[in-house]
């Protein structure tokens, strides 16, 4: 079986988790808490970053990569679409949500508001947190808009950047850095989501010593 | 023709200019300085950044979407290597130059030294250059590790990985972040680049009022 490496909060485990779920391939989980920085680990993966998956011989390293991965090697409920441009449009929002949304939204509530509190034991900048949360105002305007247009986010199917999208959203909602109310399209996006039997899992967990808000994992939220 | 939306020392517009001049796809360059905020461009790509491809109703984004697509559509020169494991590597590798090298050592040189310089008229915070440049001595040291045991960055041939390193590597090298002293393997590998004519006009360009150093565009440096 793949074993993966990551921790509870961190989006790009969660990406992988929630992907390999739909795609049905068996996982089993290995706390890793790469601030920790632990010598085995960085033997692994010279980034020191998770997630990273591995089986025997193989190691995979970065979540886009294990996504594509297992795109190419398991049939079975194609996430990015059936065209060249289908497949551009896909990635494009993946990236927003890997990269864009991880550094304006979900990096700094993990560091105000996760590692702080957990780790170095300081207060959060209020200042940054409200930023993150504005900014993720911003993020949650731009998916109405999609999801205007769009039954999904990339298009007609459920795919790799809905699943790139909850996974940042999901880590960022646990820290309380997500105000629902006036996003409706997002909200019936996410609640459809939420009801997944994939996703559930994920959003039963926690991390040790930080609760989430009460309407974490409700489906009425 | 395709036309590519970038400026001269934007690393990601470079890996894609690169990319489509291997696989001989034509692309006719637009300059789009994209701190300038144009509403046209705002328009095209939310994000607000380079590299956008366009051709007629197509619009690519993000330089590994791009550099996907022309992968998928473009036999010519496969740049990804032959099975899931070998393109699982180099994803693994462009995602190290696209993110990790970027935030660790481009963007901070493009901030101190391309746009303090040209456009908030500040001078570079010398620490931050510094620190970059350590940085950049770190990425070198992997180059090497790397390159001792293989061909090229990802395995016995030419590819993507390859192409993103290069791109990085050389808007730093332009920047003056790069000291090749000590680095054999590295400094073996770029200059077989270097002179590469899908690669050398790359070198001819200058950002206007900003030279590079004296050995940026030599092939014995």
């Amino acid at each position: 079986m793949w074993r993966l490496f990551q921790y509870p909060l961190c989006p790009f485990s969660r990406k992988v988790r929630f992907a390999c779920a739909v795609k049905a391939v068996p996982v089993e989980l290995v706390l890793e808490k790469p601030w920790e920085r632990r010598d085995e680990f960085a033997a692994l993966n010279p980034a020191g970053q998770t997630p990273v998956m591995q089986k025997g011989e193989i190691t995979l390293i970065d979540s886009a990569a294990i996504c594509d991965y297992f795109e190419e090697t398991v049939d079975r409920v194609p996430l990015l679409g059936s065209g060249p441009e289908d497949r551009a449009e896909a990635r494009r929002l993946i990236a927003w949500f890997d990269q864009k949304f991880y550094a304006e939204v979900t990096a700094p509530l993990l560091s105000e508001r996760m590692y702080k509190r957990l780790y170095s034991k300081q207060a959060p900048d209020a200042g940054a947190v409200r930023t993150a949360s504005r900014n993720a105002e911003g993020h949650l305007d731009y998916l109405d808009f999609l999801l205007d247009r769009r039954r999904w986010l990339s298009g007609p199917a459920f795919g790799l950047a809905d699943i790139a999208a909850a996974a940042q959203i999901s880590v960022a909602d646990y820290l309380g850095g997500i105000d629902w109310d006036g996003h409706e399209p997002a909200r019936i996006w996410y609640s459809a989501l939420k009801s997944r039997p994939t996703f559930r899992p994920l959003l039963a967990e926690r991390m040790e010593g930080l609760p989430p808000p009460s309407h974490y994992d409700k489906l009425d939220f």
